[in-house]
């Protein structure tokens, strides 16, 4: 087991300390399992209560043995249930007044409701957007994380040209390279804060299986084998001169990575070709372009307009209605983190921002040509963390 | 793909307009991805509206062109936006005042407060359970997906005897069998409902792994093998003597079961003889017990009073504080559904419930010993649907 080092999370509550401080929040209290370990280390079912001039006390329900071994950075404070909160906090120091700081963009209405009442002379305010921000730029340790996921997902992908033959599934390559990124350390779940936003592993899709749109706000879909859970790799077999694309989470110690790297067997037709090339083209300018202080909207504009000046535009990104609205997310502790790389996203890049850039292009009757890689925007440009060399694969026998 | 029969996603709509007629709700907008397919048949990025005497529509931001074809029984209206949505509705004719019924256990406050902006006129209600008391019953089609899950489940734990060997770890048995249930149909993802309450397949814990408390409200935590995501297997290798335990979600057209088995390599302590043949007579208890209309309250009182009697309280559930407060807990296309075997949840016992019982019992040093089947409520009783055989097996070689 190797827990986040405890100066990392010492310096995140100081940083969320001056932001609440500066955003006039007496207190807030964070729960949710990402942003909790983000700032305790641990997980718990319990709450962190963090206020702008006070030392932070970890309120813990369970498991509170656990909890005494793991020993966080903050002192604990037991509780068996959440009326008995503000108690604990009086007892600590905390004034239970002024503005609740919550996460309200993850924490359901059920209990939010529950904490007015708990809290009845406190008037909640969603401390989520300052969150976020502060999880956008990541520490030297959490791109140590990100690397080491990157080249699991690296050393899993070795086995690829062994695995696609004719006539195997979808749903067999995949299962065949999560056994192997789970044996290598892969931690398994894989965090999101979307409501509603699913995925497991990622998508191994072949030819026309590739341009099956999502139900979720992801460029790819997949058809998946039951209508229960229709995304990623389906039962269609793979089969000669079809792009076949395997866009696939690792996850070390929290942190994610996001790939996506094409194949094929013998052959593809010509037009997937000339839509490779268009993304290697893409790369290209997006490497150019994507500096500090760069504004995401217009690294956006400018790699649509490209594509559209070539006639491309029809197939990039989705089809029709079904296109997404980026080109790129941010990558951490959670698979859709800031930066977004959209028309409209507030904040300049910033050195240490780590996002997925997947341009990806869907071609009707022959699937998904694309690519995507994880990379940390440096003085210097994007540096990029995943590993695996971006080319089409392709088997031949 | 097997979608699931238009019957059955029309009769449930039907049910719960007589639900919203009783209540008094306008206009229910359902959203929450399980809610959603059980509801439609489909998944979609959108919204399910429901009135009490008014056709239901199927309101879609994406995939549009994939919805159309999978024709799910509701009419589909698409939307770009949001904002779009109260138009929408006006325009087939559903009356947006009064009540609106919403999933606010489950709801992000920031979702709740972007539709009181759009639906301004209209109070927000909790529906949710009326939809969960829906879902506790299940219907024949829902059992048969239940069975399919157990049937792969019991194929894959087929192999364990091969695979439990002293030196291999916890990690390497749960890949193992992950990769089994997959290429067997397991679709991967396994929904819960509460906030926060992760889960992945399940834990395969070996001797004192097994007494490691969880950080979400599960009676089994495990170590995990990182400190992001502490549950499930860890490194531990696996040693002669030691309670090895095998806790498994499967998951199977969206239907979730849940079981646990128990190994050992040569033998096992004489203290986990004795609580596996208490575990035993709990399970006799049980199925005497647990008819329609006895309380789950009154079966939870009886268990425990046995446990008591017997001088094992202080192992039941967990120790001290860490102890959970169920027994067992409703399965379906969520694991964690109604009905909950605690000592007040409000409904009694009813036929075609599908609950998960687990008695279990962690003892100090030792490790975890206990069972656990997925059931389903009968005029005669409990039906198990899990179908592994319930012993410990002792691998001797």
């Amino acid at each position: 087991m190797e827990p986040a080092p405890v100066t990392e999370v010492t310096g995140r509550v100081a940083a969320l300390q001056g932001e609440l401080a500066r955003k006039e929040v007496s207190l807030a209290l964070i729960r949710q399992a990402a942003d909790l370990y983000y700032y305790t280390g641990v997980l718990a079912d319990g709450w962190l209560a963090v206020s702008p001039s006070h030392s932070p006390l970890l309120l813990v329900r369970r498991p509170q043995r656990r909890l005494l071994e793991a020993a966080p950075p903050w002192p604990l404070a037991f509780y068996g249930d959440l009326k008995e909160i503000p108690e604990l906090l009086n007892t600590f120091g905390f004034a239970v007044q002024g503005p609740l700081g919550l996460e309200l963009d993850v924490m359901p209405v059920g209990v939010a409701r529950r904490l007015q009442k708990i809290f009845p002379q406190m008037s909640q305010q969603d401390i989520s957007p300052l969150i976020r921000q502060q999880r956008m730029l990541k520490s030297a340790y959490e791109i140590t994380q990100m690397r080491r996921a990157a080249a699991i997902l690296d050393q899993a992908l070795e086995d690829t040209p062994r695995l696609l033959k004719p006539g195997v599934t979808e749903m067999e390559v995949a299962a065949a390279l999560e056994y192997r990124l789970r044996l290598l350390g892969h931690q398994g779940l894989v965090r999101v804060r979307t409501w509603n936003l699913e995925l497991f592993y990622g998508h191994v899709l072949s030819g026309v299986s590739g341009v099956e749109a999502a139900y979720t706000d992801t460029p790819s879909g997949g058809p998946g084998f039951t209508a229960a859970f229709p995304q990623g790799a389906g039962l269609k077999k793979l089969a000669f001169g079809e792009p076949i694309s395997i866009d696939l989470f690792s996850c070390v110690n929290g942190y994610v990575v996001d790939q996506t790297r094409m194949y094929a067997l013998e052959s593809l037709p010509e037009r997937a070709w000339e839509a490779f090339r268009i993304i290697e083209d893409l790369y290209r300018l997006f490497e150019e372009l994507a500096h500090p202080g760069v504004q995401p909207g217009d690294i956006f504009q400018r790699l649509w307009q490209e594509v559209k000046d070539r006639g491309w535009g029809d197939y990039f990104m989705g089809r029709g209605a079904d296109r997404v609205s980026f080109l790129g997310h941010g990558l951490g502790l959670e698979a859709d983190e800031y930066p977004l790389l959209t028309a409209r996203f507030p904040y300049p890049l910033a050195t240490d921002m780590v996002l997925a850039f997947e341009p990806k292009f869907f071609l009707p009757e022959i699937g998904m040509v694309g690519l995507e890689d994880t990379g940390r925007i440096t003085p210097e440009g994007v540096e990029w963390l995943t590993t695996t060399p971006r080319e089409v694969m392709v088997i031949k026998r």
